[in-house]
């Protein structure tokens, strides 16, 4: 670009080209210029939280008689242009900065101001309104940029992540429930064994998801905690008295999201044990995802040569080799994601160990992967519900077979002949390739009539 | 060992030789034999719980008129020295066995069996009581061994780690309270911020614990369900009806925790989010507990080339080398002990989530894992506590030397003069080598007076 | 949109409408909207390597007389156009899909057809050239697919991650040749210790670093070996029998590396143990940068409360409260990227030890993190070489103060007076407050001038 | 214990009461009595190096006429029964202790003066062989502790791991050898593919346990610099300057494993990289092997409704309620091994990683892991070995079946009429339950002549 293209902006260290089209200021464009690292920029969702908390902490110092009205008007117009998303280009900066989330931080102080002086029709560069004294006004970016992070993740959390998972765990009642009265083989240790049925089987998932959706209930108690009005150590120097509470409650008004001002601001600057306890509930449900997309695609597979009790979906071409061929592609989708969720979770948590004195300086490696795996782990249960689960059909003839011809139906006859005699029937059924009930007779165990009022796959899904 | 050391035991199988003295049967013997792996045997927790679960499973098969009273009376009576941990040498088997932890199941059984018919002067090998039909009435391993889990770690949740993690925040507060008027600078980046109090930094230490406490205390509601009473794959084959819910209680009566009957069993046998869930909140306590223990330890360094701001117990000498030196061992220990917790929940991770079908066969590695961060984290908490928190002492001199020479009280001066007039002063100040008093008066932004009412650091502790 | 703006493009699932803009097909097309997951397009780098890898199979097929030459001459300059980032725009699938890449090897092999076809003139759509038959000819996702994944991850190797680390590597030992005379204190435990040179101690860095290279490069024979001609399931059905060798001499020529067929394409397909080592190799390289980086900004603690004895490049503004504060933030995003590579680690771990049978269905998440890694490693060794390691200065003053004022010059003691009485010295020197040597006289156990000879911290930083 | 079975033991912070039957000296004591965490002992083949160490060191500084004859016959003499373990007894300390292992090293002092004494009827307490002059001379803990642990993790290395990674690939290569003709169906995405041979798919277990032999070699060479020499803090202070080298060759000879003094002790005492690599390596090793442990039981499911094409040796009994069931207990114990394995590679690289200044006091934990996991990979491929690959056979009439049936043989078409022709066979075959003979001649796209001559799954293993 040419020289005309700039103009120069100012911070403490001195001038700074900064491009002529974009509202960013001298420490963001530094920002850029010293961290060429990766290509991870700031998720909107952390961008957005950032205008709701200027927008709020600007009303609040204006009814605290700290802000002059125009001033705070037009700062809120401009934050509410960053809530929007209008002004997401003027965003440039990347995950891999400072650990303090300070240049994103000024990069919103400086984004809102100019916009709000360009809408005032002032020349840029201008200080009019102060990046610092006006936008970050009792602020600092160390209770500002951890209270943009509970924003962005509780947003998220309430917005997406819950309603997904709920959405997965109803489908997976609607199976449970259309699925109550096929009876199934059961498998342990991948080898036959007694029967149940195929609702039991998705009944035993459903009840991983609604555990699943309650962990990350319990998160939010201390997620709603809001460390703004602590600025820079955690004591609420150059903060109003009030500011603190009256600010949680204008973010808790506008996001509808019952944030609270955090009880100890210490700890809330200092450590990110809220986030980490998120991650923790989401590797906890990645954990049990993995396990149910394992074995949905498990039980479809074949469709000649393997479980096949299970029709999934056919939702595209499977093989750029192989014609006519299909795969559970959903829960490679699923799993793999759940991988990347258990990594995010170590990442988080070294992150989290590793903060020092009154401040995390881990703060965006922390926020980039509780919001990635939040929006994986949503978009993976919305993708595998619609696109799986829901279309999932019971391939009744093959589910039959392997019931009836399962030796594991032994197991009904221990309360009668003992656990000895019962081994005895099924070991000798296994080596001669033959029936339970032949084997039973043969040994003279039991009379067919005794067999077959004993051994009735349909009574062996309860206690009788 | 020749021969006459030995009797003959049968499972199924066949025939096993047992050394003479021990309890153990063939399943148990014939586990030595094919799984030396490792060196780490079940943990005594895990051999409670199952004397603790077959004593309840007894007594209620007899309130159910399914064991008749003698072998109900002797099997609790050999159970209750498996609780009372007399029988521990007769437990040898390692967690590297089968992932369902049947063979451990089994030695319970076996031992159980073998103890009540030896109480009742029998000679072995006898069936008389049988480690099946008998000590395992109504059960399957894959009820039993999860049920064990959740009883060995609830009681280890409950009498050890919450107990012990409420010690240390405890002497955290002790010391929130003792350093209450300790005005010290603060420090984010590492690098000298404004001042808080040496209390108010504790309380951020105290809040993390109390949160961690809550974390774990969120688990004990899934903990507490029992998988009692499903069976070999979560059906209940082979109990009674009523067997789970009695059972239930009978063990909430004998560890007076309030278990109940897990709502769905099939959940129960083929997961262990209950666990994982757990180990969740251990990482997350290790998190915080490193974070501590890093402070801790870099305030405490020096003495005289460090920040030396904390006087730590002096407990041993601290180098075969240096004469005379001490070090912060307790925070060395805690913070090994955090870096196994985070490992584990790796490991307890990627064994919940690789469970398949009915059963999830990584149960002896879970446990395992669990009780051993558990011990870990309630261990190190009392150590840390005993050894190093209760006894740290404020060095005032030094705090007192690092607040007064702090640049970073220029901070209070932004309300008056702005962001950037006050920036110049400290810029001009750390170049100089000078106070920010001197520099104030010689860029002519404030007088002497006025700085000395701004700038004070005890005033900086809390909003104004 | 509106239907004008699409075309109907087929696969063998039937019709499917397209962008009639976008040179992608049916099956691309159905991976949109099937896996509306995450925001993580596949990397450049992956689109870049499926490019090279179809040039390379058309002009091998061709030079076996399986294409011919006009289908051929087209084919290559489509995939060139591929390889030099033309048709980026024409790959919109992201990470989270089916998990052997199909989609995007489908995707490759549509826009080289169309694109190759729309070069002839040809109307799409079409199928005269054919994604399947004629671009994916002799070929598989499954062999295809972790060909560029090795293609991909060479060419970040050997091209960035490799010159990034040797980067820093020299810039430590500029700086260890800077330092070699300066002595300072040890630190051991955080605790004072023995003198040593700060050259030495940087010295200890670039060793740390030139292993890190060593253990990258000791990845790259395995890495090097491609999976081509593995087709579907390592067999290589329906290639011709020197394809696979003379298509890996292709990729070498084409790329300059020295690529491989692989000894054995059923390992090739089913496990990504090659790419786990890379990351298993980026994570120890994450390990030592941690330490490092940790080390750098510890030492520049302060200005005026921390350790001090370095100062590092002023490169920003460090507070939006804090005037004139400066924060070690190149240590920070250097911090924040070893966290993120230690748990795409983990991420990669998990996904290469859930492979079945013929084929490791977690692909796309292995390259992905191994990809996102190298580049976080590469960038950030960049960034902190320029903005951090190669300004950093020496503070003499500081350094000086410490090693003169340290108790632990009381070891060089040991050889002449013993432990225990050195002990005793150093001792009461802390108790105190006093000099070692005046202790030393005073306890009568040496001489002024005795002390003086032996106590020499430039006579320490090495045996004698 | 009453009064008189204590001796009164001293060292420079006072005096300790110690067991008048043991040992070890006065801070080993202070050690037990601070640091009750946890039940790990240090292990085995820790004190065994620490033996070697020590008894090379007495040999080195007699040979350089630092150490009197006499004094170094008995050191040498009592390290001697450290190593063969005799004194395991006296070693009680924990690994969670000082990071340093400053402890178990003066435990290690301790035993061995003491011991020596007691060997020459001196009466203890005495320090006429004072642990630290004379036991510990020219060291620090800061160097031997570091040797120590290369020195156990390399023998570790030499003799268990790599034989028994190598038994294990030795087996499978049997195994592939022995089922070279055994034509079979493939499977990607766990759904039928085009068929190998048994041979083949072993071919790449084999493979990858080749690969992993390998990776574990790559680490040798930087696992065989010792740090001894390098004292307190790398320098070398009160070392002899021929120490280190001199002492390294004769830990060489000692042992037999080509050790050689570290090029720079700075790192070798600051960082465990060489340690952390290792832990990768088997991290890597752990990704292969729950691969293969994981196919062999999917392989091995059934035995009537699984996949069932491999029958693996029968060892126990497999369930307390199901009779006769038989479970792929082998594979099991070999996955729970995986997964500790690989959260044992987060614990060392969070240790690792976390190391500051001169000194990483992560050593415990690190040295603890690796062994540990060491020993469990070991063993874990002799158990798999011996109790699993060698007894497996083909159940070749279950795999005849299906790779009749298949419907992916239909790949053999493509070259022939084009892929989409191929899948129209396929999917008409799939919907209507027929072969791919029959839809191929219905369609009219081959006669059976045709199809019977190119469609053969024995001519499918390889190109043509």
């Amino acid at each position: 670009m040419t020289t005309q293209n700039f103009r120069i902006e100012k911070d403490t260290m001195g001038d700074v080209q900064v491009p002529a089209d974009k509202f960013w200021g001298a420490q963001t464009q530094r920002s850029t210029q010293n961290f060429k690292i990766g290509g991870d920029r700031f998720p909107r969702e952390m961008i957005r939280a950032l205008g709701i908390l200027k927008k709020c902490a600007a009303l609040t110092n204006q009814s605290l008689n700290l802000l002059d009205g125009k001033k705070a008007e037009v700062i809120v117009a401009a934050a509410d242009e960053v809530i929007a998303g209008k002004l997401d280009a003027h965003f440039p900066l990347v995950v891999w900065q400072t650990g303090s989330g300070t240049q994103t931080n000024m990069n919103a102080n400086e984004v809102i101001a100019n916009r709000a002086m360009n809408m005032m029709g002032l020349n840029l560069p201008s200080k009019d309104i102060h990046p610092n004294d006006d936008v970050n006004k009792g602020q600092s970016s160390n209770d500002t940029f951890p209270t943009a992070m509970h924003i962005a993740v509780a947003e998220q959390v309430h917005h997406r992540l819950i309603p997904m998972m709920e959405k997965l765990h109803k489908a997976l009642v609607v199976k449970q429930n259309e699925f109550k009265d096929i009876v199934k083989i059961g498998r342990t240790h991948l080898m036959d064994a007694t029967p149940l049925t195929l609702g039991q089987e998705f009944s035993g998932y459903a009840t991983q998801m609604k555990h699943a959706i309650q962990r990350v209930k319990n998160t939010l108690p201390h997620l709603h905690e809001l460390a703004l009005g602590g600025t820079a150590v955690g004591t609420g120097l150059n903060t109003h008295p009030k500011f603190a509470v009256q600010a949680a409650e204008a973010i808790a008004k506008e996001t509808k999201i019952p944030f609270v001002s955090a009880e100890n601001k210490f700890e809330a600057l200092a450590s990110h044990d809220a986030l980490v306890e998120v991650s923790g509930a989401l590797n906890s449900a990645a954990v049990s995802l993995m396990k149910i997309a394992n074995d949905i695609r498990l039980l479809g597979s074949g469709p000649r040569s393997g479980i096949g009790e299970l029709n999934l979906p056919e939702n595209e071409p499977g093989s750029s080799i192989m014609p006519g061929k299909v795969n559970p592609t959903q829960s490679e989708a699923m799993t793999m994601v759940c991988a990347q969720v258990m990594g995010n979770n170590v990442a988080v948590s070294v992150g989290g160990s590793n903060g020092h004195f009154e401040l995390n300086v881990f703060k965006p490696l922390i926020v980039f992967n509780v919001l990635n795996s939040i929006r994986l782990i949503a978009d993976a249960c919305e993708s595998f519900t619609d696109h799986c689960v829901s279309g999932i059909e019971a391939n009744k003839k093959q589910i039959q077979k392997h019931v009836e011809q399962s030796l594991m139906l032994v197991t009904s006859l221990n309360p009668h002949i003992g656990y000895d005699n019962a081994a005895k029937i099924a070991k000798t059924a296994h080596k001669n390739g033959t029936t339970l009930r032949e084997e039973a007779i043969n040994l003279g165990l039991l009379t067919g009539e005794q067999f077959d009022k004993i051994v009735r796959p349909e009574d062996m899904t309860g206690p009788r």
